[in-house]
């Protein structure tokens, strides 16, 4: 039986890939144009960061950090005065071709006439002045804009938002620069956003969203994932009562903590998505 | 049973290659056969809008503005003094043949028996009222409708709705005609309607909905999703406490700002819809 | 090219019916006996009202309304003494041949030593006490559990839920029984829940959920469905200040009104279910 | 091109169909081979516990009772000293071969270094306390979080949820051991927990989560998942009014007869994940 069994796959396997052979032999050409665009970064970059960037943009959106809007950036591991970020587009599209290189002045290596997000600047600035962050997102993620334009500070309320412990700072662009548009569209802007951060994780921005600052690619879209959720309990709590937060040194204990716990929840996210371009 | 089985399989697999063959091979003029229906909008039509009010259609849906009710319709590109809506039935479920045209009574131009939406008046009284119109929404959006009957004004809470700036005027049908069925179902309950719009973007319907005015497509269903959006975040920053909104200077700003970034949800919910017939 | 298409259509057609002859004669033995269940209801229940309530169960439970727990009855167009409802299970998962047959003392006509709902009474006493009511819907919809024991009333916010606006009473099974299981489980509390519910569309039950009743099962479901939303949105309301509802007036003219426009929202759900077994 | 695409079509469905054929021909025989991993739990394990338990991980995740954080285990029926959860991942993907077997310490019968929950003392130390207890889950169930760190208590809005009505107490962490990163994991953690949770059903833990604990795994995943509904309606009960609650004599009957009802929940909730590995 099992004999038998082995007998059978092997043929099964033969005719699958002669199956595959000839699918793919009548579609190869047009598969294989798409898959040398111009815009493919540069070789010396690291796959792994490209597809994790990849994948950070997907799940952003999956999970409803992100909707059209928003965006996440890597610094370059080899290259530490250069991150990467897509092409202006939604999150939910992004593939390994929409991926940019941008200088730590905001400006594309190669811009090749690819639309670019104004807010680049947000990230460029991050960069330029916190040596540490490697990785950084910016949601309009929806529970987090109340407690951006009401003086209620996000504080965190479980061990998951612990991250949240060394303080959530609010910019607020009117302060700096009056009547504008909302948006960190200049490297001004930037350095002003990025004052206000400071050494914190999250900084919000008042009636915009939120940026968070991470070390690695998988830590920043847990920071951007449970800032939302603190977010949303936290209003709820404060609707119930007067919460009990995580005091500082449980909030300090159990950040440490989370570090090692970033990956199950960074395999779950990925499966979620499947396989990606 | 077995060897009966794999005979019959074999039979049966035969028999669908035969008719992937067949149906393969054949594939492009079917698709001729179904593109011809009596309902079909005459040939002078703009073929992109009738594309972009079915997508409208399906984007509101899909992102729950509406549900079994609601409408969106576009002035003619060719014809300013028609528009363009669906017969009645759920935006969720129209195609291209559901597309009618109506003059700017809200009469339609060629019926063929078909049921209309009681309250086309909506729209056939703003493009009458607005000739910078060009494309309206019309939903029972949910978190509005908490704001139509509490005298509360949506105001901007962030500068994704910063077309709400200009101000959120609220109709109310009792004001106008006492007791009614609340529907805008003729020209003189359209035209007051009309009249509290004014040279708004959004006007509230007292227990009821909303109407969103835009000069596109892509704009008008930008406003009815981020007017819906608003209307959430707001409710929660009340709860959390006295909001800061956005400045009239900020909300100009940032809606001027926004027009151009209209492509890139537009682009995204499109995505999500897939191919239309 | 036309020719062409029509014969390789019939070729394809042809081949794709051999397929299905000689898969279908492989399992139909099996299917047969699936298909001629003893549980099947007998010849002279109307075939419309048995897919309806099919589709019923399924659409409250795709909306919502219920989870595994909630049931949905039909009057017997062809003997108004009794009703049909499923046996006992979750709604999601009912076939036709779940439907089972009741008199109007809750009594199975013919049980087959199936499960029966232990709350059967409910829609046996409301059959018994209200002969204008033909569907009857009991659900735990998660907003309204909330006005079911807080003492405020449920009134209708808009239009869609104007069926309200002749009152929504409230249920206390404490009141008559002292405590208990909460479940109308007996023709005595049904005939109070019945008593309660009066000639009003819709009755809260403290503590448990809610009971709707309606001329067709598409007028219970969308009951059903707009009490939830009702719910939600009249809390949201209340939290934001003092809502105005629908004067008498208005809520007599809309639920009029809304009579019309059940076939709209029924045609959506039902095309989000698809076929049914 | 066209003839030529035709040839290669028909070679790739011919080889499709020898693929089909072997594979169908031998399927049994495959499911053998891809289940006897190295992580496979010891045959005298009841097949039953492991099917119900992967089960368990799934649904929990599906309704939104756990993220990526939170486990189920099993006491095991013919060794009641040991428990079963999985290794260290997220529930959503779990299957058999990477459930493993503890004893109640805590320790994992055969490790093959895998990683292990830290907090798996949480159900070590209630197996040990509760003979009664058979199956246990911990989550961060985010209704219920604010009730954790407000002191409002948990209470039976409704008769889904009566098996709060014994009570609803708080594990403090910071009481009985200062500032910890918030985690149960070792022994004398778990035993004041299990101390705190005593003879009731559920345990809130502040800034973190709750514990339910049953009799089977059905009855504890349904304690889980109406633990989070009664969390978000008395909520929305609290904002409306002041509710009243079963009463002590309601949810002593309501909550008995809930036993009789776990299976239809349960047939539904496995339904909607299909098969598992």
């Amino acid at each position: 039986m099992r004999a038998n069994f082995n007998l059978r796959s092997l043929l099964a396997v033969v005719a699958l890939l002669a199956a595959t052979f000839f699918f793919t032999s009548g579609r190869a050409p047009a598969q294989n144009t798409t898959s040398k665009p111009a815009g493919t970064p540069n070789a010396q970059l690291n796959p792994q960061q490209l597809e994790d960037l990849v994948y950070a943009n997907r799940i952003l959106a999956d999970q409803g950090i992100v909707d059209g809007f928003g965006h996440v950036s890597v610094r370059e591991d080899n290259h530490p005065d250069r991150f990467i970020m897509s092409r202006s587009m939604a999150p939910a599209l992004v593939t390994r071709k929409d991926l940019m290189e941008f200088d730590l002045n905001g400006d594309a290596i190669d811009p090749q006439g690819r639309g670019l997000f104004a807010e680049r600047y947000i990230h460029a600035a991050i960069y330029r002045a916190r040596p540490d962050v490697k990785a950084i997102v910016h949601s309009h993620s929806q529970p987090v804009i109340p407690f951006s334009v009401t003086g209620i500070g996000l504080r965190p309320i479980f061990h998951m938002s612990a991250f949240l412990g060394s303080g959530t700072p609010v910019f607020d662009e009117q302060s700096v620069a009056g009547d504008t548009n909302m948006l960190v569209n200049d490297n001004k802007l930037g350095d002003a956003l990025a004052k206000v951060l400071g050494n914190h994780n999250v900084a919000l921005m008042r009636g915009h969203g939120s940026v968070d600052a991470g070390t690695t690619i998988p830590e920043v879209v847990f920071f951007a994932y449970y800032t939302d959720v603190n977010a949303r309990l936290q209003a709820q709590a404060l609707a119930l009562g007067t919460p009990t937060y995580l005091t500082p040194g449980e909030a300090e204990k159990s950040a440490k903590n989370l570090i090692g716990q970033y990956g199950r929840a960074w395999d779950l996210w990925k499966e979620k998505i499947g396989k990606i371009d």
